[in-house]
């Protein structure tokens, strides 16, 4: 049985004079960059920089792509029409691309991020039409997806190369979605635990939510977050746990869903 | 003795609730487009809108970057340092390849908008950093250069696929550099003068200065002024004329530029 | 019985190189403007221009803030927390004054424009967080509101300096909202039946519904809308029939809405 | 002899997501404060937590205005014409007063920052422009000068408020420009030495340059830079120094220079 895993984390969110995060630092535990492509952080020489980096550390790049909204880091839900967002999401995309391949690199995946992660994980429509719109610009793109959620539906019913990812700080509830983190155990701050769990539904090959209950899911990847003061601490231990528990840390392959039951 | 020649003009210069020019009509005239990246003109609204109507119109489409300054539409200068304007070039020339390719397109070409095109056309050193990086993100793009400036040497020597570029309606200096706007004759406002000495440039294969002098230049396309009320007509008059006098209009096929004598 | 009313427009939304409507023509027949303050249209330029024309026009100043989204137009709703809007309305009212003050004026009232107008005609708390901001900065200002709507309650409990509005060109449901312009019927594009409306609207204290029902309440001020081609010829039509049908054009004087009986 | 003197640092310049220096523990330090005013750093948010703690610690507050852009955090020269400049600073010190006003307090003087302010320590026309701009939204509002440079020329020949600043970590030229950051014993690191400078300066009442040239100068306030991990203890170093060395640590009281003998 496999356990193989990819870990990602969001880097390049500085801006101008502003850093954000030890990218350096989690360069050397993630194996694939979630990258900020200048509307909600990241400006083209954080970008440039952020990509030279994961180029020279070998981990997989990924565009980041987030509402125009660089004072509320694109967490403001903004209601932008489902073409427009289309269009959103290919000129950072676009952008991305060009700054990976002039650092060596290349794009592999996309990230949706912030409001813009959070209202397509609802909102099949609107997760159709920023994946739709990524594959428009390179059909071989691989859609990184929040396991369960509409994100996920929409890449099976596309049928694009994906991604699923999971938290290994956050509890989940009976329907995959993220146990609110004002409630008591909505964050999981022991690594110990947090690779435990990780590591029993790679096994299961399913979400167990906090009930217990085991959801079937794919599982590709897992988010580490990177913008805490512990964060890169955390991530640390999270790496060195799931390798000690017998996993293989390795960038996704990107694989479609097979395809709904219709 | 070959008359071919192209039309280029700026366009995609509207953003967000505001207009500019008549693209539409100018699609119908020229045979390349500039298209304003995001960042002086130019949502990826109005790229997309571009993008198609030139992939329509079997236009040739060309990234048109420009300073990071909206209110100044990226006609005041700004100093910004060589290594950054690079990223700058790269970034919106990334995102204005992904907006082609999803139009059914892809950038053929890059001109350098405003500030940037006149700082550029004065020092060697700038223009040679936006002309490489855009090369590291396309190493076959064609460079559109403004004729006997420091971007054409700066072409040269990078031995890049060019087009050189000459103004219809402006009256040239003996070294080529344009007369001040300010001056008696420097702006030409009949088609049809306008018409003849483009041709007769063509012909001659050199840029004709005011005094008479012949400036030797390989002369590709010329720059039609989008932005005015009588643009369009103009642009025709311009494309009848040239036509009438024998020219063939068509894209440039963007051969280098024969390598300096070091 | 009085026929007192003002008549207002929302001014200054051009940007940069971008103009929009024509504030000339429209200063010479409103008695207040709504002037952007560079958030979602209007920079500093476009301020200070358009604050000159309605200190040489006697023409009331107000400012009118949007949400930061130029591409958007401040049309787009965005999800921001009550205080950090707050601050967004007294950061925008700031920078009015100061362009008013240099040119001679005053900024007399506050109206909110497009989404965030929206938003706090739907929702009391918004509205009442955007007013109570906008008077820590200038205790005398008057909050103009759609009549009928969460923003005239929240003015009303605010006991502030208070400007009811009317649309001349639109219908209304009984309930005081705007019919929805895909409606027939929902947008009156007639100047003589906007007149007479508004002109009974005014004799009878209420607003008028589609229906015939009454809805009491003061009127104020008529706004017109100043961003379509015809907006001009339609403006001044409604100010010459509102002035043959006995109606007095002069700015609001803002008196407080009688205190609601709690 | 009087030691009064005002100690000044810029505050306020984070922006969104992203922090920058240590504001609360500067207020502690200094007596006056020069927040940035949204266009070059400190949104709405950060300029209203800016001013109410400077507020509360009574700290004279400053507007902080610079060029529109963010990623360079005004540090690049922008070529904008004087009129755009003055609408420029009259925009960002009314959004100050007005943050400032709903925070308790009020703007008592104005400081260029950045790109800005170098460009106006060199040129007067520019200094008077940013200046006259300030004084025509409110007339008694203290200009901070670079002492010995043309914005002291600027405000001298406009005869309004006006504060001297020095630098205590910084050496002089002759002619009172700031020795360049890359030559040795440009920068003074140690804060005995940087306090017994000032206090040197402050009882001959002249900048002495590094070759130990005096050059007569009203010294009203000494600037602090915030923005470097080691600001706060080198800020409480040089209070400290002062006080010991007897000065009296006060805001200025700002008033004219004396006008120049025509």
């Amino acid at each position: 049985m496999s356990l193989r895993i990819d870990l990602n984390a969001d880097m390049g969110e500085g801006f101008g004079p502003w850093p954000m995060g030890d990218d350096v630092a989690l360069l050397d535990i993630v194996t694939s960059a979630n990258i900020a492509c200048g509307l909600h952080a990241g400006d083209w020489d954080t970008m440039a920089k952020t990509m030279a980096g994961a180029v020279a550390g070998n981990v997989g790049i990924g565009a980041h792509p987030g509402f125009p909204d660089l004072q509320g880091f694109g967490r403001r839900r903004m209601d932008i029409p489902g073409d427009s967002l289309g269009n959103l999401v290919r000129y950072q995309l676009g952008a991305a691309q060009a700054m990976a391949r002039a650092a060596g690199g290349q794009v592999r995946h996309i990230k949706l991020h912030g409001a813009l992660s959070n209202m397509s994980s609802e909102d099949k429509a609107l997760a159709h039409a920023c994946y739709s719109a990524a594959l428009s610009v390179d059909p071989s793109i691989i859609v990184m997806v929040l396991a369960g959620t509409a994100q996920q539906v929409a890449a099976e019913e596309l049928g694009c190369n994906t991604a699923c990812e999971i938290f290994a700080d956050r509890a989940y509830n009976d329907d995959a979605t993220l146990v609110d983190r004002r409630q008591p155990g909505a964050v999981i701050h022991d690594p110990e635990t947090a690779c435990a769990r990780v590591l029993e539904m790679l096994r299961e090959g399913a979400i167990i939510a906090e009930s217990g209950k085991r959801i079937p899911a794919r599982i590709d990847t897992v988010c580490l977050h990177g913008d805490t003061p512990s964060a890169v601490a955390l991530g640390r231990a999270v790496r060195t746990g799931l390798e000690a528990g017998g996993a293989v840390l390795r960038q996704f392959d990107g694989a479609p869903l097979s395809a709904p039951s219709a």
